[in-house]
């Protein structure tokens, strides 16, 4: 198609190049960057030039972020002897938007998928290891997804660590809230049953 | 949620401004090109910066093209006497997709929607009268989209060419192809009743 200006071709191709937009999508908003003004586009331009410049790790928990520490491991008001363990950082702010978690993380930056070549030393598991070993630490909650490769990863970490002097616990299965029986999958509803508990009332 | 790095959260809110890209799949497109090498980011940075600067209409058909006239006006080989009639360049490109269509263009760059203040004099319809009576043109092929302002566009248009010495088209409806007429929506399905025709030996 030699109808697409060079530039807008460009645009759409390195908008394809990002997950889950297709060659469609790419062209719509490819489009609508250039019936929008100047400033916008520029705007974005802006904010993805400056990210990896003003981005880095936190040398403790491996979060992407702009201080060293991060704001979370930098917070008095964190519990710091419960670490938990995600796969990626935007677990971590899934975890973090529930309120529902008030100690630290740690980010693998990936899971166990010995099919892509990735091991325990390609994903951040040493670095958890020496953190229990150096600071104290009294649980460790393992929130990998419910995954295949995220439950492989849990039950390494859970091998990996039962010689520490730490508490495993791992993120639980069930149901979502508010669904009807009825309408949940096999597998989850047999772990819902598995993992059955007694009343929950100390809140 | 003070957790997120600022410029990470900068990026999440531009994204989040295109269509179609609601907070989630902002977030997880920031993630990914953070976690993709700088140069990328850096890239689609380049392109959108050059977009509006290397990008302007084409004096003619009003497509967005590097130059002007527009490759597809500058074309000898197109048939200079058939005008498609589109709401917006995105629409043009997906019918020079199809090959089906061997003139030239003229985009509205919108459609007529009173309700939003967009009247006539607000796309670009006196340019489509007057490329008509300055050019030896013999169709004018309406293709806005069979929504309620696409056909309600035709329409007007079909009311201020009438006097013109031009055959005006418009885009066939109908069921799509391959499509099981149990499956068609009832609007379609009538439409495609109404302009049932005879048979089409001639190709």
């Amino acid at each position: 198609m030699h109808v697409v200006p060079p530039a807008l071709d460009r645009l759409i191709a390195d908008l394809n190049r990002l997950p889950g937009i297709g060659k469609k999508t790419a062209t719509r908003l490819a489009l609508h960057v250039l019936r929008s003004p100047a400033a916008e586009a520029h705007g974005l331009a802006r904010s993805l030039s400056e990210l990896h410049s003003s981005i880095r790790l936190c040398d403790s928990c491996f979060v992407f972020s702009e201080k060293n520490p991060c704001s979370i491991c930098a917070d008095p008001r964190r519990l710091s002897d419960m670490i938990c363990v995600v796969e990626e950082a935007g677990d971590l702010l899934a975890i973090e938007k529930t309120g529902a978690f008030r100690g630290l993380y740690h980010v693998l930056h990936g899971v166990l998928s010995p099919m892509d070549g990735i091991g325990p030393a390609e994903i951040k598991v040493e670095e958890l290891v020496s953190r229990i070993r150096g600071q104290k630490v009294q649980e460790v909650f393992i929130a990998t997804s419910s995954t295949v490769p995220g439950e492989a990863t849990a039950s390494y970490l859970f091998q990996r660590l039962q010689s520490e002097p730490v508490k495993l616990t791992r993120l639980a299965c069930g149901i979502p809230m508010g669904m009807d029986i009825k309408y949940a999958d096999e597998a989850t509803l047999a772990r819902a049953i598995q993992d059955r508990h007694g009343s929950r009332d100390s809140g």
